[in-house]
């Protein structure tokens, strides 16, 4: 087992897996920029280095300085976390170069599945549903008209380095697709350092269900059921729930399947995600696997029992899966909330600043993971995601009365959150019978 | 349903009730003494209403003003919490006197089990195993110093209408005997306004196993497994567990079995609890029964994911239970470490003091049921416990290790608590191979 960790992440992510290393019994070393000299994580750690100014690209997404401090504190593995470095294939040769465990998937699997357009011609190989879309990334305008007159429209233009919404637009017609194209490519390039783009057939009020997959490099892949994510703001998932409302066991069972298939044909290990959407006719369409630990795993962890952060950390260690598909079973529903520091009234704009007071909700069925404290400054440089909450219970209607009760219950002075704009969703009838889809927040609570 | 429930008690359990009646769509009441104008409860209530000044007796036991602001509240039901008036069935029969639903089991079931001396007689009648001791409260010295020739020292002296470990005292002879029965009484008299006592053959080094029982009042009993809760400082328990090390499938079976005859020998319902000692030998003995919500219920909601206080609530609301026994399964291993307002150095003091700072633990498997907030000044009349952490696992070496991370994680500042305490037990070989007994604390942790 190793001995010490070195996390390449901040905020809530790095507190998480600082919890998981020290159940595990081993050192963490927390890296932090300048901006984060008092974040939570470097509070937490055993030990702690910084590794650069505020800017991302000069601390978090530095890999020449995390790699040194790896190398410094003598940190036999390094975990990325989400976002950041998490699903750089570069990054992760370079841990391996460095004799450093990478904790995470091979490098060939992040690049098989890390760029989204040759992951949907992989998929399309293996006989896996797929939107349909372009054939590999855009080269030009032209090329972009021709997909999306060929596939009909409307469109959307997706990053091919991308994930978590960030370069995602939606056009509807010739003139806005010259139009978004070009943001969608400017986003990209500055959110991943790549400008590729690729299209796929827009479907009208699909469901976002995404599948956690674990396995080992012993060739052991499991599923441990699905995430639904339909309810985002801009692409960007707000609110995730374990099992989804929208699967029949029939389409569970099938589609499990359909995702360990699709994590084997890149001979995956460690933990994934795959994603799908499911049109109104329950059809499901692959559209891309996460190589990475996600924000919303908790939701899973909190239905299954299963620790996927633990798991992540054994595996790359070496070991074998200690359970196998049989014994996972999904007990009981819960609701992940992402708590932001963005004001809804303001079109959700950021809202950094000095928590004067923060009071967590408690009780049974909720779990709080976040990085914030009374008195912490949150920096303006990075993500809004603060907190999260996890309320899990024996059914969904009582999972969402808790999760009201504790979204009631946090108290986070100094700073506007979404906490209020997820009370909205608690109290919302289509939420409560389940009928979401992915531009359900822009519909039904953003009129 | 009811509308409307008024909760009789104050701290971690009001705040608990709280939770429950919210998830249930009832509106609360709390009610609190003049020194607890600012506490968790009151804020967390939908309303509340002062029931007199800081001393118990002219508030939280004040049955006249409590009774009084129920009905100017207009609330149908009364949750007492435990301690105070949980146990008391003239407070029982007074709400139901006057059209208010007592949440808790019949006055007369409250009265033959609350009782420990007739409860001792009620359970060797019906055949269940008892620890050698009086037939009944004992009349004066010399009818305690004749019981303890028969059964031999060393012997305890029990409060008759006691819990939570006040009024008990062990004598290894008779001269001990004759001074520790008084100062058993004198502290019996003044926690229970009941100065009987009882003795029992003081059995060494036992396991306290206790089983959650749950009855409607449709007839229907069944129990929830059993929680261990060995680890007492002078018979105040300090931590629990579920289930217990101790237990072979075989005689967790025949004792939850016992337990339901015990609950069904007094037509019970509610929620409630069947104490054990369980001896070297695996022998077990019925000590007594507890009529009401207990503090360490966490860890059997833990591992069975039954809410045990909505389930009072729907009892008492006249529903039948909506599982069986079969459906009751024990997932996992819960632990649950109660944070006290004590200094371990100096005896376990009390602590009373504003907290200047507090931030709860989190992540996977953390729960934590406080009534403290920062800036919230802990008056010195009441109980000591302040936050309740229960680590929940797939194995009980895994709950340790998250429970002595969330022990870790816990900021208290401003006052001296017992969290350091917790983490020595957490540290130590004899409870990690779950060798635990009634006096461990006292031989292996404070010598």
């Amino acid at each position: 087992m190793f001995e010490k960790i070195l996390i390449a992440n901040r905020g809530e992510i790095a507190v998480r897996i600082i919890r998981a290393c020290r159940e595990l019994g081993i050192k963490t070393v927390a890296v932090f920029s300048e901006a984060d000299r008092n974040s939570l994580h470097v509070k937490l750690a055993d030990e702690a280095i910084c590794i650069g100014p505020a800017s991302p690209v000069r601390s978090y997404l530095n890999i020449t300085n995390i790699i040194a401090a790896a190398k410094v504190k003598k940190a036999d593995a390094i975990h990325p976390g989400y976002g950041f470095l998490a699903e750089n294939e570069y990054f992760a040769e370079m841990c391996a170069t460095c004799g450093i465990k990478f904790i995470g998937p091979s490098p060939r699997s992040i690049q098989r599945m890390g760029d989204k357009a040759t992951a949907r011609e992989t998929m399309i190989s293996a006989g896996i549903p797929v939107v349909p879309g372009s054939e590999g990334v855009i080269e030009n305008i032209d090329h972009a008209l021709s997909v999306a007159k060929e596939i009909g429209y409307p469109v959307i233009i997706k990053a091919a380095a991308g994930g978590g919404g960030r370069g995602m637009r939606i056009a509807q017609n010739p003139d806005e697709l010259r139009k978004e194209i070009m943001t969608a490519k400017q986003e990209a390039e500055v959110s991943f350092g790549n400008a590729a783009v690729y299209l796929e057939k827009y479907i009208e009020e699909p469901r976002h269900i995404e599948f956690q997959i674990l396995g080992d490099t012993h060739g052991n892949i499991i599923h441990l059921y699905e995430r639904d994510c339909s309810l985002q703001r801009r692409h960007q998932k707000i609110l995730e729930e374990s099992p989804s409302t929208a699967l029949t066991p029939e389409m569970r069972e099938e589609m499990g399947k359909i995702a360990i298939k699709a994590a084997k044909t890149v001979d995956y290990y460690s933990a994934g995600t795959i994603e799908f959407l499911v049109d109104k006719q329950g059809r499901y369409y692959f559209i891309e696997m996460n190589t990475r630990i996600q924000v919303e795993h908790p939701v899973t962890e909190a239905v299954t029992g299963i620790d996927i952060v633990k798991e992540q950390i054994l595996i790359a260690a070496g070991e074998k899966l200690s359970f196998q598909q049989q014994d996972v079973k999904i007990n009981g529903h819960a609701i992940e909330c992402r708590i932001n520091a963005e004001d809804p009234s303001r079109n959700f704009q950021p809202t950094p600043g000095r928590i004067r007071y923060y009071h967590a909700p408690g009780g049974f069925g909720i779990r709080v993971d976040s990085a914030i404290y009374t008195g912490y400054e949150i920096p303006p440089y990075y993500d809004s995601l603060i907190a999260k909450i996890i309320a899990w219970a024996p059914a969904r209607d009582q999972a969402i009365s808790r999760m009201r009760g504790a979204l009631n219950e946090i108290k986070i002075e100094g700073i506007t959150t979404t906490v209020p704009f997820h009370l909205k969703i608690m109290d919302n009838a289509f939420f409560k019978r389940g009928e979401v889809y992915t531009n359900f927040i822009q519909r039904r609570l953003l009129d």
